[in-house]
């Protein structure tokens, strides 16, 4: 097992994937240790074009947990301002030698052109509406402690699936770990070519939760909400945003995922969001440091 | 002594006030260990929703001086933006798992309503014009060392006290070291309430700096020369500014501090602030850092 | 051995630029040690008047990799908003007792002026259109890789010498090491006093370039293309852009350096930047840290 970068769900094994989330879990557990000698004085650069809280937060925490040493480079105010090209910029990157570039930006594919230019490993953070794998693998790894498998689970991705990079990976990772996978989304909010990716699309919300496991809501830019693909923000959540209404459409022990930072009141009610029986939100992002610590941990050792 | 956070000066005991003062003397003179075992591998987040250069160094400094793991967020630049909550921010940080959480923010009372939902430490690094403990723990260290002794002491407050944080930590913790403590400030910048806090109110500059042992002058926010509150650069620097005219009412050996960053010629005169034999405001700065190291040591080894 | 500061270029003897150099070939090939006990624990303050992508990362991973801490400043965005002077801001960090403060500033001398008012060691890493030192001394450091000496050899500096604080270190460095020096540029391009400089001036390209060794392209800024200096991008690209029928005016093996971030299509060609067989600009990014772990490794040790 010795993948060299991570940018797609896509190029994992199903292998590489339980590999992935098994490491996770003993890095949660305490059973693998933090600071290896491997990771000790590796170099990570953080080369996010895109603002990010909390994925910025989740790889320099899991890094830094590991040992390794982050430098964190939010590009929108430095060099490109001066006109140098993306391709420049991480080129002079690679040149410093570091061990790994985590790369977000916000068209998609950069990840993957920059990977093609260095030698260096590349993490894809998030690449516009295409891929946010480690999100993906951390979703599975939420699933898999709670449900204890994921495999026939019914799992439903709801909302703007359109211009969702969480979507998209989350489609490409249950489907091979075998989840059965459905997409509620307004017609408006669903991307071409949908209905080749293995999932069952439903535009009626009550039809579409009937019987499922897992309920993945997607956040909704706000800007989407002026005319074009959403009409407003309160019919928006009328119609698709997750209360108990619709809750309680799924299995009486469904369970309610968000990738965040939520719209309280837009694509998913308050109160739910809120509920610890129910909303895995917070482990998620819990989980998100340990798969991200797995995920270094195996780039640096391949 | 447990206090599992430090958001007000008015929740510590002065027997946790002198503990706090006695390591960082400690650290100050290396008698104290700077890499203990329990600090590494600790994870501190700096969680400035303000922008603060001194602050937010002295802090990181502090932490990483102990060995601890530092990631500093400058929120106003982050997700804030995009609509997330204060609170799910700090739930979000707080699922990472962090130990201690060090918060500034512009509106009073915000690192006490997110102790209050997280389970990690917090910090208060300053909140609106409520409290900035750190600084008043820094300032008595500083007369501490060049008096000897708090107790008994004649000190003067000066200045824009209605919209200081500093001011009021300031004036918590000098009574409970016992200080007789003074206010001097014109009427329009003291703060309703102030005569049931302890303190002897002077309008007018010169009986109140007469017999002073310590005057603190606090900075005043040039937005606060635009009318309302005070006439102009100029007036305020003539009647409220310290010069040597007015030093010169005090005890002999007076001795100056100010919080910083300082306006020269507005509330303090530039002689007087660089007067090394007179002026603490650079030790005041150096102690800072062996405070905040001792508050973030004893919050970890609680 | 003991320099205190690096100011400049002109305060290095040629004994303690070979030293430097040395240094940074024995961390490049590993013989010296990354991770001495002496630099363990010690602090590194970056403060950056500027922004700059390349030159901050490299001095960070420098220090990282010797085992310093580090922390950033970006001061555009911190306390010189709230009116606190320069000299206010080094002194103030200076008391946090920091063990280098290394500076950029779009004003010439400022590193200069701090390193008088502080204790700590200074580099400068950029001041206006005065020094960059450290670049000087990375462009010395890839010569000598390629050419195995730099006495005797011919040099060329071209294009934007007037506002380049890259230019004026190179000379100074290459004149210490024997190197024959020549100036190409434009009139309106030239500082006033070069020819007091130890160079050879040329304002007729091919002339300049015959029979040259090392040619060092100099960025220049887009602001200067409106007007006053330059007629337009594409003119000063078609006159004074290194592309190869002005390279093949250089001798057969001529090298081309670029301090980056390189302007394609103006002041050099896509294709020559990218020529791995004449184009050393990646190499010098990457000799950059290890000259920089040089640097900091001698202050450090002093």
């Amino acid at each position: 097992m010795a993948f060299k970068h991570l940018l797609s769900i896509k190029d994992l094994s199903v292998k590489e994937i339980e590999s992935i989330l098994n490491d996770a879990n003993d890095f949660l557990n305490k059973k693998k240790n933090r600071n290896s000698k491997k990771i000790k004085g590796k170099n990570i650069i953080n080369l996010f074009f895109e603002d990010s809280t909390r994925t910025l937060t989740s790889f320099e925490l899991a890094a830094k947990q590991l040992g390794a040493s982050v430098i964190n480079m939010a590009v929108a105010t430095s060099s490109i301002k001066k006109g140098e090209s993306l391709i420049d910029t991480a080129m002079t990157l690679n040149a410093m030698s570091p061990d790994i570039l985590i790369v977000r930006h916000n068209m998609s594919g950069v990840p993957y052109l920059l990977s093609e230019k260095v030698n260096c490993s590349v993490i894809n953070a998030g690449d516009g509406s295409n891929e946010h794998p480690t999100q993906a693998l951390l979703d599975a790894l939420t699933i898999l402690r709670h449900k204890n498998k994921i495999s026939g689970l019914e799992v439903a991705i709801m909302g703007d699936v359109l211009h969702s990079r969480v979507a998209r990976s989350n489609i490409y990772l249950l489907n091979k770990l075998k989840a059965k996978v459905r997409v509620i989304s307004p017609p408006t909010l669903l991307p071409p070519g949908i209905e080749k990716m293995n999932v069952k699309i439903f535009k009626n919300i009550n039809e579409g939760l009937a019987g499922v496991d897992i309920i993945m809501v997607l956040r909704i830019q706000k800007e989407r909400m002026k005319g074009l693909f959403v009409p407003s923000e309160k019919e928006f959540f009328r119609f698709w945003g997750l209360d108990y209404d619709k809750l309680n459409k799924a299995k009486k022990n469904a369970l309610v995922m968000h990738p965040g930072p939520i719209n309280r009141g837009i694509e998913i009610d308050s109160d739910v969001a809120d509920d610890i029986g129910r909303s895995l939100i917070l482990e998620q992002v819990k989980l998100g440091v340990a798969v991200r610590m797995s995920v270094i941990n195996k780039l640096i050792n391949k």
